[in-house]
Order: structure tokens, then C-alpha cells, then sequence
């Protein structure tokens, strides 16, 4: 081992906070509101089962065989005509198969990250773009963001010469926050005004449950002059285990990702791109998503209902419209890490919010909350633990039960003052 | 698309020759030598197809859920039991699974590759590996080769320094040599007594039909002091299609690695981790193995023979005991790319050498020939035809007929004029 010299890039990382919580929140008698893992009994296993067998049953040379580094043909035209509209056509060469979007992360990371680059997130973001980012040494710029997502005033002149922006504008990971469409089209607008290319990053998209769809940012492109690079994925919609996704991009960038998807992997692999357009082609989505979303929905009600009634009302929340999270801002000096040791002494995880916060100093007072895998009986039990575990620390040092003063800047991903609070709350 | 900049890396990327001769060679008139694509009469059908059942049927919420970076765990069991020796024992902690050994490549390269770091690379190695590498930037440092492939004696101070040295030991890709065992023990004293790791790459090993087998560097490792990373693909032994491969290394190693996989893809693909294990549990490779070497051995005589038939004397090659290629030296002066637009003109393909060389001043007058997968009486037509061509290439501009002197050292992977030379030539 003596002779072993890792790379700066290797040297500087570290595992994440959330894979290490994910460790300890593994065994089967901790309440983990940790992990974003969809729920397995949205899982298509029927559907998947007979997709594979028709694939090694009709093609199985081509299935076991390598295959084209772009993807599969038949599955990139299933994606290019789901994700077209009249306004913003897309084909089948501005589209890339890859394996899972975190791939896709890191595939842009590559395409356009320099050492110093500077590189536009969310303040806060998810965590595992950060991560796969930060492996490219990119500066990072962050935006502001309120109970409405990404405030788009907030991106000024200061962020000119960015690389990219990266933006979740749907049930965004970690707040839950969605964009409107009146802040899609000012944020558009500004990043075409700047120069500065978009990654809409949809994994959730599909999973509203309540409100109003929104168009996508890549829809919306063309009629503001923004370039935007759209990244989806069939992990929330059929199953994470098959890692697959997807980007949408204009068909030089694609070209590009592809030379680099060479030199990363050579391709996804083909079996599972031929079970997922199996699964799809017929408009199975369309049957199972209404299941998976009523699921979610119900996951979500269980949790704001028991923190509606557990959580002392200087606590604030997001209230997600889709997606698996709810973004916590407590009390003003509390500090999310320290409430999570004691969690975990009483069975009870969930991943503190800092780590979400790129470059930026980061609220210690934020946490995030999955709704997803946890039985009702169970959110409610660990919610009512949170809430005592609170109002202990609240004792311990009090802090004014009034709802806090927002000065300048909203804080984070948080319901401000002077928003509509939770119904029962 | 005027906004969009490229990082200086993505800008210097450029697609590969093999790829883009790939692309002229799909259409089914021609006979392509020029892929690398494994037989698919080889691929185990029934056996995948049950083995997807079973998993689907068995463990449908595990298979289609999230999973550990580091891989599914009884995989992981199962190749430390295949790989571990008395004298080299393994355990799963030093097993990572990859997305193919081609994402074990890249991952090394981010794992070990600073801006201006040496890597050692044989000269001629695969190019998949020079392209991976290359995207994070090192320079080059080769060594040269013979018929018996490496050279330890040329591996010299030169190197020290170096962050790793990459080297293919069995049926190397391009050149079809393997080392002996007295030149493996020799490379590794040397590596250990320069303080270089060596990366094993080892895609062909199982595939040996003519010959001893060697024992693997890795298992040699503890006897010189050196350190050893052994990669391993089921992309030869069962399918590609699957993408799936793994990196064995000291455990420090694994850990680091699995931090970087998680920022690169997060996992790879349950489904398939947990079919493939299911296909390989019980021993079906050991009755699957001697069909697939069996099925390689024919193809590799057939293109031999035919060789020695219609290839003029001065022309020479190897003579692999198993994978998939045979490395080709045509006469000094001539030009394997001219050749090649001569013989893509009659239905017929191959791989220049050239872009198999790292860094160095490539000799144009080599050429990779892949025998897998075309059937005899297109490998005996096909080589007919190149052997007209490089008749006529010589009577042009006429080469002595001679076996070419070799001064200084040997020309990489061809047979020296005093080796033994093939049988029938």
C-alpha cells in the first residue's frame, strides 16, 4: 500500500453524511426518514418480469450483446416523443441513454467543469450533484431560494460566465419546493440574458399529486432563448434498481456526451434499456403512475398530518405538491445535528440539511424529512418523537414561540413569516 | 448554443478511430475483423432468461430497489472465493462491482490520475483504456513489447514515479500475447522495487484455449511485494450486454473507490448484479466456459490458417492461445490506414494500430484483426482479400521480401525475425 498516491480530486472526497446516516438507519428498528428510496410497492415487478422475458425471448443476441453508446434507438424515440412538445421538437439524436441521472451528473461534470469553473446551484440543491460535481473542482455560485423554490431575481450579473445551472424546478430534493410557471419563465429569461446554459435535473416530474402541472423548463426554452439540458429518469416512475436515465440536449451536446459516455462506460447496459421501452412502449406509464402517485400522496398526508400535530409551532415546512420530501426549519439556534443524535438514541432518522448547502456557510437549523417507504403507523410514532425531541431542546434553550422575523433573504426552502401556514398547524 | 463551453478536456476529446470504423462496418455486406464484439453464439440465453425469472420472482423488491455502492453483496462473495488464492486471499471488502471494466478504467483515472501524473501503458494497449485515462489528463510513460508481450527488462527508473502501470497479461487487447510466467514475476519485482502499483486487467483470461494457464498477477503479488488491482468482467464469460465487471483491490482502495462510484453512478444495476449471480452461483460457468473457448478456438484457427494461405512472408503476426485478436505487422513502409481505405472499398474491415499507442510516435504499419465473430467462409474470403491487397500494396512500392530485421527493440507484439514463426507460413 506504501506505493499508492490517490488523486488530489480522490483525495478531497468524502462519503457523504447521508450514506453514512443511511448506514447506522439500515437495521429494521429505526424510523428512517432518511433515505430517498421510492417505495417498492409502487414497483411494476409483473410488468418488469414479463419485459425481460420478452426481450430475451425475441432479441436476446442484441440484448446480451454490447449495443450503441448513444442507447437503444427504440427506447431514445420513446423518450424524444415524450418529452417533445410543438414548441421544443425533439428527436432521437438529442437524446442520450445513460446509466441512472446521477450519471448524467457526472457525465456534465466532465462535459463542462473545469478546475475554477463556475458552476450555479440552488441553495440548498441535491446532495449527490454537488458531489458529483465537486469531483470536477468547479467554484460553485448558489441562489436563494423561499417556500417557492428558486427565486429568480436572485440570479444576477455575479453569475455571468457560469458554466451551467442546475436546477430541480419540480419537488425539488431536498425541499419539496416546485417552480411556478410565472418564476420558470423569469428564470429562463435571465439565464439567456446571462448566457448561462440550464440543467433542468425532473426526476419526480411524474409524481404530482396535488396542484397544477407546470411545463418543463425545456419546453418552455424556446420562446425565451434559454439552452436547456433536460435529465430524467425511470427510477421513480418504474424502479431504481434498473439505473436508468436519460438526457435531452441539442444534438452537438449530445454528440459530445457521447465520446465522453465512451470513454466512462461504452454504453448502458442493453437488456435493460430493451425490458424499460418493453415496459413503456404500450403506455403502461400511464396505468401505473396514477398508483404510484396515490401512494406518495397518502405518504405525504400521513407525515404533515402528524406534524401538524406534533411539531411545536415555531417549526416550520414545506408542503410538497409531488415528489418524496419535506424540507424542516427549526427554530432559529437549534442545530439539526445535534436533535439527530437524539434521535437515533430513540430509533428515529432523519438527514440534517447542511450538507445540502454548496460552498455556501449552511443553516445548521434545516433538516429533511422522506415520506416515502415509512408505514403510517410508523410516520406517525417517529414524528411524535421528533416533536417531544424538539420541544426538549426548546426547553433546554428557549426561543420565542412568535414565528421568526425573515430579514432580507427568505430563509432557505422554508415557509417565511408572512406565508399561508400548514392548515392545521 | 452560443452560451454552451465545453471543459478543456471534453474539447480535446476526439471519437475513436476503432468507433468510427465501427459505424462503416455495421452494415451487414461487410466483413468487419474490426470489432471487439464477443460471439453471440456464445451468450448463454436459457440461463440469463431463468436467471432474470428467478430474481424477479424471488426478490423483486431488492432487484428493483436502490443498492449498496459496493455491489450486491453474494456477487461480491463470489468473485473474492474466484479470485482469492491461498497465497492472495480475497474477501468482499475488497470487491467492488462496476458497471464494466471499462467504468473500472475510468474510475481508476479518477481515482489516481492528477493533471501531468505518469501512467504506464504497454506499447500497444487498449485503447479503451488510453481514452479513459486520458480524460483526466496524465502523460504517458510506455513500455515496449515482443511476441511474448511486456518487456520487464524496459520497464527502467524512468518510471518511477509513476501513479500505476496498466497492463493486460492474458491475450493482451490489441496484440493477443500473454506474459509468461517468469516475465510476470519479473514485471512485478520490478513494479514493487519502483513503487508502482499495477493495474490488472484481465477481460480474456477465462478464455484460454492453447497453452498453460499463468497464474494471475494478482495471486503473484504477495511473493514480490507488489501491489496488485486485478479487474474482472463477466462481459467475455457471459455477455456484455449486461455490463457488468468488478475491481479487486486492497481494501483502503475499495473504500475510496466506492466514495467515487457513489458521485459517478451510485450503484450499479441491481437487476443484473443479482441475475448474474444467479446464473454463476451454482458452477454454470465452469460446463458454459469449455463451449465458449471451444467455439474462439475454431474461429482463431480458421483466420490463421487462412492467414498462412494467402498472406505474402514478409508480412507477420501472432499466434494468441486465447481471447479474441490477432496482432498483424505488415511490411516497413506500408500503411495500415491505406490498406484499410483500399479494403473497406471490397467489403472488408480491420483496426489500424496506431491509436493503440499512447503518447509515443505510432508505427503506421500494424493492424488488429478480431476473429470472433464472423463466420468461416467470411473469415477465409476476407482474408483472401487483404492478402491480395497487401500483395498489391507491395508490388506498388515493392518491400525486400526478406524477414525484416529487427534492430534495437523488437517491433511491438510482432514475431522477431528469429522467433519461431507459424506453422503453415
Amino acid at each position: 500500500m506504501s506505493s499508492i498516491t490517490f488523486s488530489q480530486r480522490a483525495q478531497r472526497i468524502t462519503s457523504s453524511a447521508i450514506r453514512e446516516i443511511l448506514k447506522i438507519t439500515a437495521q429494521p428498528d429505526i424510523i428512517s426518514f432518511g433515505g430517498g428510496l421510492p417505495a417498492p410497492q409502487g414497483f411494476p415487478v409483473q410488468a418488469m418480469k414479463a419485459a425481460f422475458d420478452r426481450v430475451l425471448d425475441s432479441a436476446p443476441d442484441t440484448a446480451l450483446q454490447y449495443g450503441p453508446t448513444e442507447g437503444y434507438l427504440p427506447l431514445r424515440e420513446w423518450v424524444a416523443r415524450t418529452v417533445a412538445t410543438p414548441e421544443a421538437p425533439v428527436g432521437p439524436e438529442n437524446v442520450l441513454i445513460v446509466s441512472g441521472s446521477q450519471q448524467a451528473l457526472d457525465m456534465l461534470g466532465k462535459l463542462f467543469i473545469d478546475p475554477g469553473s463556475t458552476v450555479v446551484v440552488e441553495a440548498p440543491s441535491y446532495l449527490g450533484a454537488i458531489q458529483s460535481f465537486s469531483l470536477y473542482e468547479p467554484v460553485y455560485h448558489t441562489v436563494a431560494t423561499d417556500e417557492a423554490g428558486l427565486i429568480p431575481e436572485a440570479l444576477d450579473e455575479s453569475a455571468r460566465g457560469a458554466r451551467f445551472i442546475y436546477v430541480l424546478p419540480n419537488f425539488q430534493n431536498p425541499t419539496g419546493c416546485s417552480l411556478s410557471l410565472e418564476r420558470r419563465l423569469a428564470l429562463l429569461t435571465r439565464c439567456a440574458q446571462l448566457g448561462i446554459p440550464v440543467v433542468e435535473d425532473d426526476p419526480y416530474g411524474e409524481l404530482r399529486y396535488a396542484g397544477a402541472p407546470q411545463p418543463s423548463l425545456f419546453s418552455l426554452a424556446p420562446r425565451t432563448g434559454a439552452t436547456v439540458l433536460r435529465l430524467g429518469t425511470f427510477s421513480k416512475v418504474l424502479a431504481p434498481g434498473l439505473r436508468l436515465g436519460y438526457i435531452v440536449a441539442p444534438a452537438p451536446v449530445i454528440s459530445k456526451l457521447a465520446e465522453i459516455k465512451q470513454a466512462t462506460d461504452l454504453h448502458t447496459a442493453m437488456v435493460s434499456q430493451m425490458a424499460v421501452y418493453e415496459a413503456v412502449r404500450d403506455g403502461f406509464l400511464e396505468q401505473h403512475l396514477p398508483v404510484v402517485r396515490e401512494l406518495y400522496r397518502q405518504q405525504c398526508h400521513f407525515m404533515l398530518d402528524a406534524m401538524a400535530e406534533h411539531f411545536p409551532p415555531s417549526v416550520r415546512w414545506t408542503r410538497p405538491e409531488g415528489g418524496m420530501f419535506i424540507w424542516v426549519t427549526l427554530p432559529e439556534g437549534m442545530d439539526a445535528s445535534v436533535l439527530l443524535a437524539d434521535a437515533i438514541a430513540q430509533k428515529v432518522a432523519f438527514v440534517p440539511g447542511a450538507p445540502f448547502y454548496a460552498g455556501d456557510t449552511a443553516p445548521a437549523n434545516t433538516l429533511r424529512l422522506s415520506f416515502v417507504t415509512v408505514p403510517e403507523d410508523r410516520i406517525r410514532r417517529g414524528i411524535a418523537i421528533l416533536g417531544t425531541l424538539i420541544r426538549a431542546h426548546l426547553a433546554a434553550a428557549p426561543i420565542p414561540e412568535a414565528p421568526l422575523r425573515v430579514s432580507g433573504m427568505p430563509l432557505p426552502g422554508a415557509v417565511p413569516a408572512d406565508a399561508p401556514r400548514p392548515a392545521a398547524h
